[in-house]
């Protein structure tokens, strides 16, 4: 994306680049039938529970003004919207947790105004909306989403650290309130003696863990040893909404022994009573908010702005990693401009506004790769098989897939990286085929085994279409209509929900996983080595690893305390802002710019991440039998960057490359025999990027 | 031990040959000095806490009349007693489950019997005993332990199976209560009110899950990857009474919002308050019983001195296991002799028996090995760091590790297996001397890593010594004295600790993994094959091993369903002595006798284990640093039999070894990089023992 500041023009280039695949965004959908179905249902899903969880949370904070309807139908709202006329059909539009603190923020600040009071609050947001749209507007056509890409890893992970500590926050506030009396309801219900109170708080604590670790659980299903293939996808894809079921059904188990109230559950005005809402009232009552008030509306329209445009523009980063290749352009501007319409839109009707969502964005796109990767490979699956009945040798095969690959791929009328083909043949492959003379000859299972090596054949790519994404905003549009039932849910389950989210979002996040290293003792340190790591572990010494890391974990903390003061907590996005003139000018004066480098690159001068397919196979180039699925798991947690497994061995060697070269050799299929590596243990302690190995190691010379 | 049916021969062959030992077993254990508290406070917590909840189980079952302090008396004084006088030292006794539920049955039958009742239950109780000691001398004097042999893994797996499921059982019904009025308290307590049993039963599942998984988690705690090596090798060996303490500690903060009552804690009597006990009045009682119960106390007591003789010498044999390498001589018939008499003893004085324990005895066996593995590996350590100082060559350096631990060898007086010395250099070594010309210049850390490699040196052996067993009955002992501060203990952190205990002894079990692997899809077995794994999975045909494991799970759920049978159950060891004629005689008609072999193979039948060094070398001989108690947890959860590892590779080769003779070569330090193996899928799916491969695999050959 290039940089402009010519006004317009960014949003003139998208515009032209996405009407260019309008037609094919609808029509690729179609086409792949009821498939379509699983990534929307697990998008829903993860859509869903988290916005009806925020409903509860806003439930509480703005006494019962702004509810789980509420949010639904927001979600629902911009996210049809959005699919419909939006740039970026893989970002998904939501209620998110900045939202929520700041709307709880805002309606602290207007409960003790006497002038406003909580009856003007939907007014008085009215108009914080009003004012944040106009200064997206003007970001949007100033072209401010060009310098995205100064926003580096290290503003990234910190928000989403941030972003986890609220949550977990909100999960144990929740659980501790479940000991206590609501704020609004009747005292004298037995339900609040002191007695059912503690069996309360203990059922929401069983409830909450329950459904923490049986989701976790179930997030790993695809390596199970147990049960069928089929089953543990299901689990590992539907396992969180069928564990909030679960758990639902257990707090139903002792309904016959104990009072009403407990547990407690979501509380939610029925949708369906007359006069349930203030919201068609909005726009009038914004005419009685006092001038003062409509003026000073700009301060909390500038965080919120400030936050959409990052929060907005980073998940749509997210949703289009190089990982992905995707092949339609990216529409920055042009989205950023739509945000500010929703904006407006849900202000005038009073409902909170939903911006681009993280996680659920780049879940998105991970799974509509791998619905593609599903269809790529049932067609090669079937051509590599025909071929085989008749004879065909491996270089014919080879050319018959390659030719049902092509048949696949869309046709290129933009502007578009070259098309990836299908990758070379494994070289295990060409060996076992010119080891027993088969080059030419007929080929069978023994040479090219159709199910694995298949799959070690195909790039990853995403099945970019506009069709999920409508699907899924229908869906929690529905939500609402089905309230009476999500009215079931025990609070202490969305509780647990939280918890889950916080935690779910830390692997992959190379802050959290450098402060785990800091737990870490030296001599375990080669356990992260075995695993998939990140480049600075092997090239950055540890002391530096760890002053970074003690510098964001400071800052974090920073953020984290600001918002915890009442009202000026609203101003913790400018500290997030604050963080790019930091790591581009601040930074550089304490740490090496090529530790930076490592530790932190940004996007342009990041080296291209490790194509998947490495995953496949083990140290010896033994390939086993994992599943598309897990594997995509394994690689997709990880937000950007290089990805490391080591083919170690424990000779040692000089080498006059860079570390970064050397990586890269590694990987590379061809040279991976030859691969050879330090010993790990000296590298933590001794060190120095790109220079030869200190000569104590060296035995004998490499060539790569 | 030869088999003998000889009176009086077994036993007099047993105390000559402990009496040769007897000394050296008490010098012994003191010249460990201070190390030897490490594994004797092991023991103690792993025999103090069953003891204690087998107290309040016995307390609620038979009404108080017994509760933790007679069951810790028992395991006390048996304890020592036997450290003294008995054969094996290494055999720690205390209170089991099967005992317990010995007494439950034996209290039902007499609380409904007019002339008895609960008052004469301990002098009834008192004749049984009297009855199963004489049955007891009368099995050590002709020598019944010669058959010992003949019980196979078949019966002791599916014993420690059984066990496992009463405790489980047992730790249900205790966290069920909870929720209900306690059969002898005051129902009009406060505590008792509907809404508070309810939050006490929450509470209650709180506490004993949150025991039951941090207790888990705590044992793996030597693989994390935080924390210094003392930390985690801390929490790995006192991990579980920690958290037992711990979780009584938690029951505490809510103590000013909760009634007393709740959470329900230990009861018993305070034992310094005089007339607490009935005990003194036993032997007075005894007279008191009809002449008819007399008589008819012969019939429990046949069951007991069945479960006895049983238990005590599996126990016994688990705890002198090959892998072991001990080198004093077993004492099976005087051990049983010993064991009359403490049963008459206990019984005159109203306290239930105690007897060898399961899983304590191996657990004492393998922590007195790791001692003996720290004190030899310190004294090599030292010499190889001299020897290196004083600049000598590779040889040199093993030749002076040798003379260091061929000093620390006790004098042979007695008839044993050669003296293991110490293992040869690994061949990594050798050739990393060799290529860089170092085999008879000074060596460095580069060749032979002091730390890392005289691991591989130490052969298994075992601090054999009566020290720490009489140690760990005394501090039982002072339990007794403890009891007011054990009675803080809450019985839902009891109830934890029955399924910790139900679920720790899971792995290693033969019978249980069998029934995972029916669980495991055929195309996830390869991660069974890639992990530690018994013979059988890969020489046995699929269909066997589920006919053999049903067959076992059906035996199985017979035996637990006798238990229910309110008095008959008292016959549920007849069920398993049963399994020897029906394994000896019964099962080959309808298997097929290698597959038998390799599914449960009887002592006389079975190939050595592997020996544990290999468990340092990764699939490519790569040396990772793992400390001594991590592999030895690794490797001694397996009771007995061949572990294998698989060192595979891809490739397939067609073979004329046996699968057993194959297996062994491939561990085989020397053979490792020849081994090859066939493909794994192939071989789960069309594999017939003692055949050549099928050649559609073959490619080249093999040669070994």
């Amino acid at each position: 994306m290039e940089e402009t500041f010519v006004p317009f023009r960014g949003i003139k280039n998208d515009l032209k680049g996405r009407l260019l695949c309008y037609k094919q965004d609808w029509s690729g959908g179609l086409r792949a039938g009821i498939r379509i179905l699983a990534p929307t249902t697990y998008i829903f899903f993860a859509s869903a529970i988290p916005v009806i969880s925020f409903g509860e949370q806003l439930e509480r904070n703005t006494d019962g003004t702004i509810t789980a309807v509420q949010t639904l139908a927001s979600t629902a709202l911009c996210g049809v919207i959005h699919s419909v006329v939006g740039g970026q059909p893989l970002l998904i539009l939501g209620v998110a947790e900045p939202t929520v603190l700041m709307y709880t923020f805002m309606f602290d600040f207007v409960k003790d105004r006497k002038d406003l009071g909580p009856k003007l609050f939907l007014a008085w947001t009215g108009w914080v909306c009003v004012w944040t749209a106009l200064l997206l507007f003007l970001l949007a056509v100033l072209g401010a989403c060009s310098i995205i890409n100064r926003f580096t890893r290290v503003a990234g992970e910190l928000f989403g650290l941030l972003i986890a500590m609220l949550f977990m926050q909100q999960a144990i506030r929740g659980v501790v309130e479940e000991f206590g009396i609501p704020k609004r309801e009747n005292i004298k219900d037995t339900a609040f003696l002191p007695s059912w109170r503690f069996g309360n708080g203990m059922f929401a604590l069983v409830l909450s863990f329950g459904l923490l670790l049986t989701a976790l659980r179930s997030r790993k299903a695809r390596s199970w040893r147990y049960g069928t293939g089929w089953l543990r996808g299901f689990v590992a894809d539907y396992g969180v909404p069928l564990m909030v079921v679960v758990w639902t059904a257990v707090s139903y188990i002792p309904v016959n022994d104990v009072p009403r109230g407990i547990p407690r559950r979501l509380f939610s005005p029925n949708p369906w009573s007359p006069g349930a809402y203030s919201n068609w009232t909005v726009i009038k009552d914004m005419l009685n908010v006092p001038l003062l008030y409509i003026i000073g509306a700009f301060i909390p329209a500038t965080m919120i702005a400030v936050l959409y445009y990052f929060d907005h523009s980073v998940a749509s980063q997210l949703a289009q990693q190089k990982e992905f290749n995707l092949k339609k352009p990216s529409s920055y501007h042009y989205d950023l401009l739509l945000l500010g319409f929703l904006v407006i839109l849900c202000g005038l009707i009073g409902i909170p506004p939903s911006n681009g969502v993280i996680p659920q964005s780049p879940m998105h796109t991970k799974s509509l790769a791998t619905l593609k990767h599903q269809l790529l490979r049932n067609k090669l699956v079937s051509t590599a098989r025909d071929s085989m009945r008749k004879n065909a040798s491996l270089s014919q095969l080879y050319q018959n897939m390659k030719d049902a690959y092509n048949e696949m791929q869309t046709p290129l009328v933009y502007q578009t990286p070259p098309t990836l083909g299908l990758k070379e043949l494994k070289d295990s492959t060409v060996q076992r085929a010119s080891s027993s003379g088969y080059m030419d000859a007929p080929i069978d299972e023994a040479v090219f085994e159709v199910d694995k090596d298949i799959d070690d054949l195909l790039p990853v790519e995403v099945k970019e279409q506009r069709l999920s994404n409508l699907l899924q905003a229908l869906m929690v549009g529905s939500c609402v209509a089905a309230m009476p039932l999500l009215k079931k849910i025990p609070t202490s389950v969305l509780w647990g929900y939280f918890a889950f989210m916080a935690i779910e979002s830390l692997p992959g996040n190379q802050f959290w996983e450098r402060i785990l290293l800091l737990f870490t003792a030296p001599s375990r340190r080669y356990k992260v080595l075995e695993e998939y790591h990140a480049t600075f572990v092997e090239t950055v010494p540890f002391k530096t690893i760890t002053f970074f890391t003690l510098f964001q974990t400071f800052y974090l903390l920073l953020c984290f305390g600001i918002t915890w003061i009442p009202i000026a907590g609203l101003l913790f996005p400018l500290l997030i802002m604050l963080l790019v003139p930091v790591r581009q000018y601040l930074l550089p004066k304490f740490f090496k710019a090529v530790h930076l480098q490592d530790l932190d690159a940004a996007e342009y001068e990041e080296a291209p991440a490790i194509t998947y397919n490495l995953s496949f196979e083990d140290q010896e180039g033994r390939v086993s039998n994992i599943d598309s699925g897990e594997v995509l798991d394994e690689i997709m947690t990880r937000s950007r960057g290089e990805i490391i497994k080591h083919v170690s061995s424990p000779k040692v060697t000089s080498s006059t490359q860079s570390p970064r070269e050397q990586m890269k050799s590694v990987y590379s299929p061809r040279f991976s025999e030859m691969a050879k590596s330090p010993r790990l243990s000296e590298i933590i302690t001794e060190i120095s990027p790109r220079s030869p190995r200190p000569s104590k190691l060296g035995r004998g010379s490499s060539s790569t």
